[in-house]
């Protein structure tokens, strides 16, 4: 997905959101802004906004000297979401189709997303998306495809946000097939990466390997060659949540995508509005 | 009021939408975000929002040569104010308390903002704000002040937006004393100008008088000599809309100001919520 002249606000105001938490002082963050203001004029609108917008993150860093401003951010996000995690499995079980309870979780999951939203609660989060309508629900497709995954072979799951993870390893649990899952290669916003993955439980249920990257969403040319081989190679890809959708919806392989909408671009983008939740499958 | 840091992004918006209303052109539109992305830089953040938001509008013109975008807007609004009229004069009547009443409705008016929100639907925005509570209510002395203008005074009314000023019309009238209705000079965004006020009815029932200022707000130091001398004469001055509480909220007059809060900035600096309704009285 390209950048959209919507996105150039929204660059502005991640800066601000970012910039307040890598750093109190008022001068640093105007400064931010001043710099984000000032690339706008090169940003190349054919790229996607994970790609476009890491130059923002960039210069937090330079400025602030925080290189991962949401550690603990991420860590408390995990934490809540693993007190969560026995009475959300027990959920799980007592629902009348356990597979479309835990993508909905996953999904849920997916809204906890402080690089987006500006405060979540959790718990409420969660009861929404629970009751929310799918936009769109290729859900028969899911199974057939999660159904045909052999013995030998594993379902590529790439990780959003730390905390989310801990409802992909319940959705992981559900599924009761091998995977790899997915983390970024270096703290990029509040975005999984391994000592995440490893907080969230994953690695109890998946093996854990990152896809190189350390932008705020999957693309392709800035990741290992290990992870573009499973890629190329997987029969079953899910991706989570904005980032990865923004990165991977050109690719010409089967992928799943579980997320909700959090912009007017991306539900103008998909077809849906802002705050539907999908799970679309695209090249099956 | 000064420019808050959560205002410039909010500028980079302002310039998205506006842009939109003056062109089609989306090349144009991006050359008004680069353009308004620089001058971030140079804000003079102790400057109210309406003085620094006026760098965008010139942006606008120089680069589409639209001086006037809002014009259709603001006579599609105004003309679709004027059809509720009728039906809102008959409920001011059959209020319990009809100043009360017209006084709210003054302020659902103030909802009518293309300026600030991407679209609006009048008869809900009305409805809601109806039922409303007051987050500031200084009811008792609004009363009293306007109790207290004599037959040789005058109201110094200031006005907001187009479409806003039928809403105004009623409240003037509810009054039942004279009043000097003030607008804009020139066209800026949706604010209402002569020609808006004429279409509204507003000098059937008050003098229509240019406050000289064409930023989308009350700014003493733009304003010519003629309003400046009235503004610090008038015993009662009634301020609609956010620009124009942006740009009075530090003069040491009285003055009661009816708005919806229309963000977060705004919010924190009156002390209350977003979206919530406030007439509020200073230095009284």
């Amino acid at each position: 997905m390209k950048t959209y002249l919507d996105c150039l606000p929204c660059f502005l105001n991640q800066a601000l959101r970012t910039g307040r938490i890598a750093t109190k002082d008022e001068k640093k963050i105007k400064k931010i802004l001043d710099e984000v203001g000032m690339t706008i004029k090169d940003i190349p609108m054919e790229s996607t906004p994970p790609e476009t917008s890491i130059f923002i993150y960039r210069k937090i860093k330079e400025i602030t000297g925080n290189i991962d401003p949401y550690k603990e951010i991420k860590i408390e996000c995990t934490k809540k979401a693993l007190s969560l995690y026995p009475v959300l499995k027990k959920k799980v079980e007592n629902a009348n189709d356990s597979l479309l309870y835990a993508i909905r979780l996953a999904i849920a999951g997916n809204a906890i997303d402080f690089g987006v939203n500006k405060s979540v609660d959790i718990e409420r989060e969660i009861e929404e998306t629970l009751k929310k309508k799918f936009a769109i629900l290729d859900y028969d497709k899911f199974k057939y495809y999660k159904d045909s995954i052999g013995k030998n072979e594993k379902i590529l799951y790439i990780g959003d946000n730390a905390g989310e993870s801990v409802f992909d390893r319940i959705l992981i649990e559900e599924m009761k097939k091998p995977v790899i899952y997915i983390v970024r290669e270096n703290p990029i916003i509040n975005d999984v990466i391994y000592d995440d993955a490893i907080q969230a439980g994953i690695d109890k249920v998946a093996t854990i390997v990152s896809s190189g990257t350390s932008l705020p969403g999957t693309i392709l040319n800035t990741c290992n060659e290990e992870f573009k081989k499973m890629f190329y190679n997987s029969k079953f890809i899910i991706s989570k949540g904005q980032g990865n959708y923004e990165g991977l919806s050109n690719e010409k392989v089967p992928i799943f995508f579980l997320l909700k909408v959090k912009c007017s671009v991306l539900a103008n983008h998909i077809g849906v509005k802002e705050n539907d939740i999908v799970l679309k499958a695209i090249n099956t």
